[in-house]
């Protein structure tokens, strides 16, 4: 917060607001998975200098105070006529006055009030309402030694579920059982919950990443892929593995082995200073020979809070890599017209270079039975 | 969409405007996880007349071509300079001309796009961007006979998941084990996967119902209360159980059969032309003798793709029942200072009434050992 404050005072921003859940977090510690509801908008307002405030539904307050913050101004939400709009910009008329009060407003960001009533929070408030200048998305990007710490807790638990995938999955299984399967390795493993699992199972590949899984079972050939975010207090991994149903194609080897001498070569330059522009160009020219990527739209990502967070491994993103970074290497290669095979590694960028969070995985694509 | 479509004529709408995950999936059947990541917008637009147009990354293409959506317009994302806005505003451009283009405006609704491309899109569109009236919301009130099977299975893997809760919660287990095995239970079950699990023990009850489970052991006397959102085929449930750990106190066994009274005194009313504000005042009844409720807030909600959605059981929502719709009845007592037990049913309104949809628990509160 203190890093927030001096970046407000370069910005002359009188205070930020903000209103996610990961924002929110970053600032105060308060993890529920109660966001699940759409119901009710909650808000976080830090003030030039100072401590936060805190103004919510009654229904977080208990939570909310087991946390640092010491201010914590609640209504009784959700209701239909003032459902916190006069609280807030109350709260924003005393702490900014007729100031900027600055809100996350660049890529990945998005306000979490319903817009009739983000048009009466706009009217009520003195003081106008602009961007915050990155200063959120630029301060999570850096993540402290204790967040690497529980990113690599996570790392280690999808690790270890996915040493067990021989155990699951195998010649017949249905995807669909895969899937509630490898959740329950997770969880084993000691994963809090399991907010994202995505995969698929083809010959020679899948045809996209992002689709639920079919009741189709495993056949002989098929490359099956899990690619899970799991969370450990609040902390995401985000990385995949491939694995060979009985018999392993030498497209599909081949394929494999080129998506981990990608890593490598991605591996040897992630140090800081190197750019996000600059990874995706070390990939790229592994998989594609430089021709410029696929329709997954890049190469890896920041990595943290969220599944998926800051810089974008694509040619047109120079955010330069900095101690503390964790950023996911994420190629793809197409196999056969329509289908692809995707890998993923989790790294931290240290002083002197990266280490990678995940547990790697190797050249030889592995063989189910 | 074709009551969909009437109803914008009646508004007077060119075109509807959808950014998140149900809006869209409500309209198309798209069905993916990767909502969980934050990096990259989606759009649907729907004509006052004609099919629907998805305006999406690339690397939704595949999948969405699997639904019914024919129009399927990419660009490759995440894109640094023009991130979807040209080809969004040049759709509804087409589409909507100077006409005007509805978005969800009201409570639980938000635009899941970043501020600064937002006002991007406003500039380059023709048309006036303005409140949707209503219409999605009060769409998506009503369930088909397909949305309300698929509830009633979610409540069904759910049931199962809570009548084995005594096989891994007891005297000694931590609640952080507990979160951990149940949300295996329902997998087990059935479920694809477990977006919310809440919950809380401790003497006579708990102090919050949103917080994460610590490490503390379950212990003689403690009430423990799982709540769950599991979803099957995109659907959710979203109820709860109480048990008492070795001994069930008088104070817990009068909480929880008070509980399961102003159920069934809501259950008795819940029909087509009763109010969400007459099943609270049903419930606050027996569970205040009518004070107007707690720190929860409401004691009931919609249910459905979302974990809650549409009507609030509070005084001050008027929105009367119909036919198909799924609802939560959700009361909370408060047993000690600062402890409560709540309690929480699955229903729907039928012709004549209403029927569980989740397995009724009984007045008897249940002694784990």
């Amino acid at each position: 917060m203190a890093r927030a404050q001096t970046q407000m005072q370069v910005h002359g921003l009188a205070a930020l607001l903000l209103t996610t859940e990961a924002e929110i977090r970053y600032f105060t510690g308060f993890l529920t998975r109660f966001w699940e509801s759409p119901s009710r908008p909650w808000f976080l307002v830090i003030p030039a200098s100072g401590k936060p405030i805190a103004v919510i539904p009654s229904i977080g307050a208990a939570l909310m105070a087991q946390t640092w913050i010491e201010d914590i101004r609640t209504w009784c939400a959700p209701h239909p006529i003032d459902d916190g709009v006069s609280l807030l910009s109350d709260t924003l008329n005393a702490v900014a006055g007729t100031g900027q009060i600055g809100i996350p407003s660049g890529p990945e960001t998005f306000v979490r009030v319903p817009q009739a009533d983000w048009r009466r929070i706009d009217r009520a408030t003195k003081g106008s309402i602009v961007s915050d200048n990155g200063i959120t998305a630029m301060l999570r990007a850096v993540k402290s030694p204790a967040e690497i710490e529980k990113i690599a807790t996570a790392c280690t638990i999808a690790g270890g579920a996915f040493a067990r995938v021989p155990d699951i999955a195998g010649l017949g299984t249905p995807l669909s059982e895969v899937f509630r399967a490898f959740q329950k390795l997770l969880l084993d493993e000691g994963a809090d919950w399991v907010p994202y699992l995505a995969g698929g199972a083809g010959p020679e590949g899948y045809a996209d990443v992002i689709s639920p899984a079919t009741e189709r079972p495993l056949a002989d050939g098929d490359v099956l892929m899990l690619d899970t975010g799991a969370v450990f207090d609040g902390y995401f991994c985000d990385f995949d593995r491939n694995f060979a149903i009985r018999t392993a194609s030498d497209t599909a080897r081949n394929a494999q082995a080129r998506l981990i001498d990608s890593i490598d070569r991605a591996a040897d330059i992630a140090c800081p200073g190197t750019t996000a522009a600059q990874l995706f160009h070390a990939m790229d020219d592994v998989l594609t020979g430089g021709a410029g990527g696929s329709d997954a739209g890049r190469l890896g990502h920041g990595l943290g809070m969220q599944l998926t967070e800051g810089l974008s491994l694509i040619p047109g993103d120079h955010t330069e890599l900095r101690p503390g970074m964790v950023i996911t290497l994420e190629p793809g290669i197409e196999t056969t017209p329509g289908r692809m095979m995707v890998h993923e590694e989790n790294i931290v960028i240290t002083e002197s270079g990266c280490r990678f969070l995940s547990p790697r995985a190797g050249a030889d694509l592995e063989v189910l039975r």
